[in-house]
């Protein structure tokens, strides 16, 4: 094992987009939108609205599919001038009820990661999702068993991390976090001294994107497959 | 102290209608979509609607404020025979916003209580709102120091409580909840041989009332003000 992994004793998983597709959805939905409102907007112009819509709600509503569908329904009514047909309305909301009924669809290797590191480490799932969605996708997925708990955290700041160590009773050098935002995942679990390591997903929505700036000077490990874990931590 | 509760190391509060008031703006929030849709139904049956919306809704969306605004649009799409104006699914929205930015009014002796019960145990808000929501509501209460940290629970059943315990890593007997619904924050846990003590709030959401048989044969404490507690577990 590397030295560095050593003293961990707590491993905290993302879970949309480490563990399950999850991005994939969010952008089919956005496609839906945008044929939604066509004869209003652009896809273009739709994409751009209805993310700093987002953005302008996230303060109060939160991230998940909820705060996502009561965002789309707002752009809807703006975008369309109050001119949206009710039964558009109703096909956001539907798109919304659709994603939470999704089925889970695991990503490579994650069962044996799983099996593998729950012999030796205490697992929690660490997601900012709604926590029955995440809920319901643990259970679909077959993958209860593996985890201690679930951790909803409002949000993934140094803030949010340090008080989950605290709730956990333990050290940040005991506490590895792997996941698919740099963001959310990563910078700030090396800011706070305890451990990260990156598994990239081939989506990422714009808001976890970070620019070369903030990760400048940081030194994280990256793995192209979960997979590759469980050597590291041998 | 009573004997019961000679084992308690961690008390579970209850948040909304226990340490601060919540269903008061349920009920006026209700009162405002009734106004908004008068046009179309009697005060009566939209209240009906909404709750059998609510219920039809519960198990994908969950708890929570935003669940509700959904519903609430959901309603004023079918009641109006999708003839509802988009200047009115904004105030439906707006109801919501509204709910999310409440100051945060503390039930009575609330402070008392948590500063004297903080001395000798370990103090926890188990509550099945949103969790930012909750966070925030935690944070304008100035309450935050007194307890160790918030679960969100998607649902208030054995199983969930069950879990709860397992992830405290405490028994039934170490573990004590408080809270103004005898539904979510008494049976369950006399079910699973936790304790539990029951404060009522004036006003009970009808989806946590419960029937004379459901209680039958229970015996759980009652107390009419929260300070009544600082004496039972002195």
């Amino acid at each position: 094992m590397k030295k560095e992994y050593q003293y961990i004793k707590v491993i905290g998983f993302d879970a949309d987009d480490t563990l399950w597709v999850n991005e994939t959805y969010f952008r089919e939905a956005e496609y839906e939108i945008q044929r939604l409102l066509s004869d209003y907007e652009t896809p273009n112009k739709i994409d751009q609205e209805l993310f700093k819509m987002e953005m302008k709600n996230l303060p109060l509503y939160g991230y998940g599919v909820k705060a996502f569908i009561l965002s789309m329904v707002e752009v809807a009514l703006e975008l369309s001038n109050y001119n949206i047909s009710n039964k558009t309305i109703e096909a956001i909301l539907n798109i919304g009820k659709n994603m939470l009924e999704k089925p889970v669809e695991l990503l490579d290797g994650v069962e044996e990661v799983l099996s593998e590191l729950s012999k030796k480490y205490r697992l929690i799932l660490a997601t900012k999702g709604d926590l029955l969605d995440q809920e319901r996708k643990l259970e679909k997925s077959g993958l209860t068993n593996y985890f201690h708990h679930i951790e909803v955290l409002s949000d993934k700041q140094e803030f949010n991390y340090q008080n989950l160590l605290n709730h956990l009773d333990i050290e940040p050098s005991e506490f590895l976090m792997i996941g698919n935002s740099l963001k959310s995942d990563v910078l700030p679990l090396l800011n706070i001294k305890a451990n990260a390591i990156h598994v990239p997903f081939h989506t990422t929505w714009a808001h976890e994107e970070v620019s070369k700036k903030e990760t400048n000077g940081k030194t994280y490990k990256k793995i192209n497959s979960l997979k590759e874990v469980i050597d590291l931590l041998k």
